[in-house]
């Protein structure tokens, strides 16, 4: 058979079943194949932004790789600020780049360049597959790689004449190497520490925040009065009524050396030391504090969650995680601002929901609001590339089908990926977006005093100025195909959630909200 | 000073006084020293791709370059599709990419990534800036090297530390390399060589297109007999009235190899040897016939319009241009196609028009349709990377305020970098965009045929579907501020058309064609 199609043969066969993509030319043959494997379910997206968020979103879901298809260096490029993202969130995805033909590469055509390159610096594993026989064993390898604990992206660059050549078969999966154990001796050495120590924070981060490594840091909190931290952006946190509740790293530097203030020791798990997010003009960087230790019990190439329960095992045998209780948020009344956004998102949340943050500035209300909402799965902004958040709703969409997503998204990140509604409707997925909409870069204009740019002038704070013209995303959703509405109070905000959440399909609801900054 | 207002004011002197931007926490000193520097004009975009994309369309009619500011590699990554456009116009680009504080670059925060490496694909320059002290000599020296024949992108990192230090001070420019002259004994031996020849094409390409080497080449072919081309995707290509006609090499390597059929000598100049766009099983890359001998008249790096102008006086002394006779397109009637819209377009283009092609299948009547039309400059898609041409038209209509600017942008490709409308609006730009709808990537139908990928599957079909939903240009373009209006007839085209370029500031029109393929 030809080499597209025993990939895309392979790549089911190793369970990646997905295809999000934004093919050209060089990619007509992988389209074509996609009749021959009918198991590969092929997602079109109108950016390719939108595919390689999507599959970020999917694999932070389904703990597994989606497959993106994309168009030579520019159709990468496109794609690489969610790359970019999916990298910091440990997210396994094959991302197969088209190129031209073998024989045409010496021509310096049009769309020649150099992907490799780019693709390196957002992948754990790259490779240009040079002949049809071995384009199968490529793509079993691409699907391990991107398995391969920490977990990353691997990008198999398809030359064009690899795709459409005979002499391909397909192969079986590749092995995954998965994390190794902490040895016996750390987790034994660290358990006996804990018990003589106070000041400890066990900070966590990637896998450690799923029901079993929650539940495992939470009963060694309630056996040793060790503090527990979240990473400020997870790639995914479990969250809500009958899950610990962790509080997450602040984004704002002076905040977090707050939550740092007294510890003499941290102590991670599948969590990096802690710095702040940006430098600022004599502000330091590093979050740990002055002779305060950082040890790490579990890296993210190791296996996290067992190592926490085994310490559990050791110090918390007969403790009992503290799990939250449930909070019956009542509907909000009163004028619509990020408080009252924060209670109804609380107020509506429907059980199992996953909520896709990129709220930014807007969201800082949510993560108290919710503690006690029902149960959900909450994926953030993990590598501060925006327009991240309608493509990841997209991927988990796809990954759930029987979950509700609600997307929380910030004007001014919406503007980089919108047309991931598009992709939404042609898919019917259950997604409600709240796009908030305060008509400015508020962040920025928070972090532009932060950064100690005072005084800005008038021709400073214009480049910070979502109005002139206001944006108008109820009619944008709309030409994309999702069905929309403009909220102004926060009355008419609950029941636009509550008819989203409860209409199969995309909707968006458009939340005019006064900005905070 | 500090670096920010340093390098700003240095990029003024050089004549560089427009940045387009899309800046983040990283870039906010940059953006508080416009103030300081008001002869800098800040224009903000929605996304990267626009900026990148602008200042490719700016440079390609000020024939200098414009500057833009770019949010760490995740931006970059964004611009990267309009940059490797850009740089297959050879337009010349000063790039600002921010970064982190050089202090801040160890801890490896979530927005670190390789900006140097992806730059490098794109870029004919690349240096991060390490001291304020510096920072203004590198910028001098970055407007030098892009405007250094042939003119490229150069692309200065620059840390947030290095930005916001005082210790800078505002640099002279730093001058650039002119593009030398072609050795007169080179110039004279083909001089002699024309004479005897027949079946020579002369391949035009960069500067060759503008109106001097135009009249130059034209003049040498009315001496001579032989026969001019110009590449298939110019940056920019004077035409129209007044101007000598030359039709440009055919995308379809079929046609292409038609136009090169028989001949047994190509002479480059600025140009490079005629390849097909993409490779076809089968089928040649090369487009130069059996036994043609190719040979460089002037490459990019060389004063090309002097070469032409030089052959020009030493064969064709007697000779004039031979020029485009005035055609009056009569106003079109009958259904709306590709046909009828290119009338539409040649009987309301106005006097001194840029035209930017991004129409694709739909624009293919274009060029015979307009050989008559009023003069106008022709920008066309250098680079292969869809999504440049409502990009082009923000920095042309910039670059030339007393220019209308008509952009014939098909659905697919507009979808990539549609948030250039909105600066289009912010910044009241005369843009007559013409979207043209057929629901479809049209190309790639095609595509998929010439590549021999026969008898199409539903499910491969349905990639190339722009369907289900139908997107609605009207209701996007309104959403980002720009007037829209939907026609279905030749005759509310014509009429729309009208309206549009008689009216300041932008507008689209989104006409509805079936698709040709």
């Amino acid at each position: 058979m030809i080499g597209s199609q025993a990939l895309i043969r392979t790549l089911v066969d190793a369970q990646v079943s997905v295809c999000f993509m934004n093919p050209g030319t060089s990619e007509m043959h992988f389209v074509h194949s996609l009749d021959s494997v009918p198991e590969m379910r092929g997602v079109l997206t109108l950016f390719e932004g939108v595919a390689t968020g999507a599959a970020d979103g999917y694999a932070r879901i389904a703990d597994k790789p989606a497959a993106v298809l994309l168009h030579l260096g520019p159709g990468l490029g496109n794609g690489l600020a969610n790359m970019h993202n999916a990298r910091r969130a440990h997210s396994p995805i094959v991302a197969v780049v088209g190129a031209h033909a073998t024989f045409h590469e010496k021509y310096d055509a049009p769309l020649q360049s150099d992907i490799e390159s780019v693709a390196r610096t957002v992948s754990g594993w790259v490779h240009t597959s040079g002949l049809p026989r071995d384009v199968a064993e490529d793509g079993a390898e691409a699907v391990a790689a991107a398995m391969t604990a920490p977990k990353q992206i691997a990008t198999l660059v398809l030359p064009a004449d690899v795709s459409w050549s005979e002499g391909a078969e397909p192969v079986a999966p590749h092995p995954a190497q998965l994390a190794p154990a902490v040895p016996s001796i750390k987790v034994s050495s660290i358990s006996r520490s804990l018990a003589s120590q106070q000041n400890t924070v066990i900070l966590l981060g990637g896998p450690a925040l799923g029901e079993r490594g929650l539940r495992a840091a939470s009963r060694i909190a309630a056996a040793t009065g060790v503090h527990l931290l979240a990473e400020c952006f997870p790639a995914r946190l479990e969250r809500g009524a009958g899950v610990p509740n962790v509080d997450r790293v602040a984004y704002l530097a002076e905040a977090a050396q707050e939550q740092f203030d007294g510890v003499t020791r941290i102590l991670l798990a599948g969590a990096v030391s802690p710095v702040s997010f940006f430098a600022y003009p004599g502000k330091v960087g590093d979050l740990v504090p002055e002779g305060c230790v950082v040890e790490t019990l579990a890296g993210l190439d190791q296996d996290i969650v067992g190592a926490l329960e085994a310490v559990a095992r050791d110090v918390a045998a007969e403790a009992e995680p503290v799990l939250s209780a449930a909070v019956d948020t009542p509907r909000p009344t009163g004028e619509l601002n990020v408080m009252t956004l924060a209670a109804a998102i609380a107020h509506t949340l429907p059980d199992n929901a996953i909520v896709v943050d990129e709220a930014n500035t807007s969201g800082f209300a949510l993560p108290a609001a919710t503690a006690g909402a029902p149960r959900h799965s909450l994926l953030t902004l993990t590598g501060g590339a925006i327009g991240q958040g309608m493509p990841v709703a997209v991927g988990a969409a796809i990954a759930a089908p029987d979950r509700r997503v609600v997307n929380l998204e910030s004007d001014g990140s919406a503007l980089y990926t919108i047309q991931a509604l598009w992709t939404q409707a042609r898919e019917n997925l259950d997604v409600t977006t709240i796009l908030i909409n305060n008509s400015s870069y508020a962040i920025l204009r928070m972090e532009l005093l932060r950064v100690g740019a005072d005084n800005p002038g008038p021709r400073a704070l214009e480049m910070l100025d979502l109005s002139k013209p206001d944006v108008d995303f109820t009619a944008i959703a709309t030409g994309l195909g999702v069905s929309a509405v403009r909220v102004t109070t926060v009355d008419e905000l609950v029941d636009a959630i509550e008819r989203a959440n409860s209409t199969p399909g995309p909707s968006l609801i458009e939340a005019i909200v006064p900005p905070i900054a």
